[in-house]
């Protein structure tokens, strides 16, 4: 991406305010970092409740993380007033869920007007290293104008 | 699929012990429905605590159950002692998670020796009424001898 | 899909002509067979032209006609004048391409006002029995007033 | 990817002997670039031949050289006598093929022992400048000992 210029100087306060309404990553316990043009990180602390039977992170806590940043990274982009929607996603899973934290990057590919293609990867942080271990690319639809949905 | 005859006689004993043990469901609120040979149902009431920041069920959530549902239909058809990973899956989401609960329902379209192909519809129940909402469609990989992973 | 209706009363003979339009089926020896509301297949000839390395038909020749499939699909349902673009499919493959011929066929699984969601399952014809080899999810985008963009 | 060293010190030639017996790849008028550990690049004219339409390059011959581009790819980390199939992929078609020429460069991602994950970006060159049109994710799979099925 060349100039990812935000068309909405507060981008940031809306992201955080957005990501704070979503009931789910209070629920896994994940928390937002970094947010910039056209790309946001979330961090997921493991433990049991996120587990999945081999007592690796869920891929679905994995594929949470990296859909809500991904669908931020597109929203960072998005005129004021725009909703963001995922319209499809797809994951694909490297290595098990096994560290201390997981952490996933998203970043905008492509901003279209009405289409946005971005892509997570997500890491899993041992012992202070971090290990690629899944890869998610997404297509983000923006809104606008529809009941209950805006950011 | 024709004939998918579970290799395993305890198959369902085996799902149903190894979802108990899945502590992202607990953490969800989702339940395990139907176990049959190459076919399980999942559901999620929705709530506060799954839900996105327009207050629907979040893609997420939604992706974790019909993951689960996907991978747990491929465990069915798998004999003793192997464990099933998911290697990837896509999911279109093609109307927002509204109702009262969700209900995803995954079936093995093709079980090879290592790769099953699983697909998952998922609906959301809304005073009564069922309406399509997702449509996963799945890699799962058979694991044997892997330390820490069975089932 | 209940109630598929067409919105524009010629689909059939539209989608034909944009079919026929495309170079890419004449050079593989593809094939429009059945049009109706919300359905559409396609056939194409085994032959060396289409082959990969190990002689089976290849995996971009089977996902050329299920694309295609799900493309026209969708734009048996679109009004009069959209153009349809595809935005992602994804297409798992499930045996090699093996056969007499292969059949794909394409189905629309939810039209939208802006986006569609279909589906293809592609079958290899073999001394005259069907196997499912393929099954492709595609976005379809309807595109109105584009230069160049109709059909 | 850190370290991809091919195990098979021929995977060069391995390679260009594989993609000239892709019938599907002399079809479309594609020719093979470079090729190195972990990466293979390939190139294809446009033209009507390969044309859908609206007179782009249809996301079938696209998909076809990505698809090739992440197969060869990840054969060139694999061992002496392995052949590769792809699982599946999912292609996003981010801008319409117009162009001179279009180029997909095709990389590893993770070489694991059954699975591998690689990806390829698909770029179209117009008047000497690229534009990437395509993103694609495949995963492709290692084949040891099945007949007919090498390379």
């Amino acid at each position: 991406m060349n100039d990812p210029a935000p068309k909405d100087p507060d981008y940031e306060a809306r992201v955080r305010a957005s990501f704070a309404s979503q009931g789910l990553m209070t629920t896994l316990g994940a928390s937002l970092l970094r947010v910039s043009p056209g790309q946001v990180e979330i961090s997921l602390p493991a433990s049991a409740a996120v587990s999945q039977q081999h007592g690796f992170v869920h891929a679905g806590a994995l594929a949470s993380i990296a859909d809500s940043a991904a669908g931020y990274a597109a929203l960072t982009l998005m005129p004021p007033g725009a909703g963001v929607l995922t319209a499809e996603y797809k994951i694909n899973l490297m290595a098990p869920g096994i560290g201390e934290r997981m952490i996933a990057r998203g970043r905008v590919i492509k901003a279209g007007r009405t289409l946005t293609l971005a892509q997570t990867d997500v890491f899993a942080v041992r012992e202070g290293r971090e290990k690629q271990i899944a890869l998610l690319t997404a297509t983000l639809m923006a809104v606008e104008g529809r009941d209950g949905v805006s950011d």
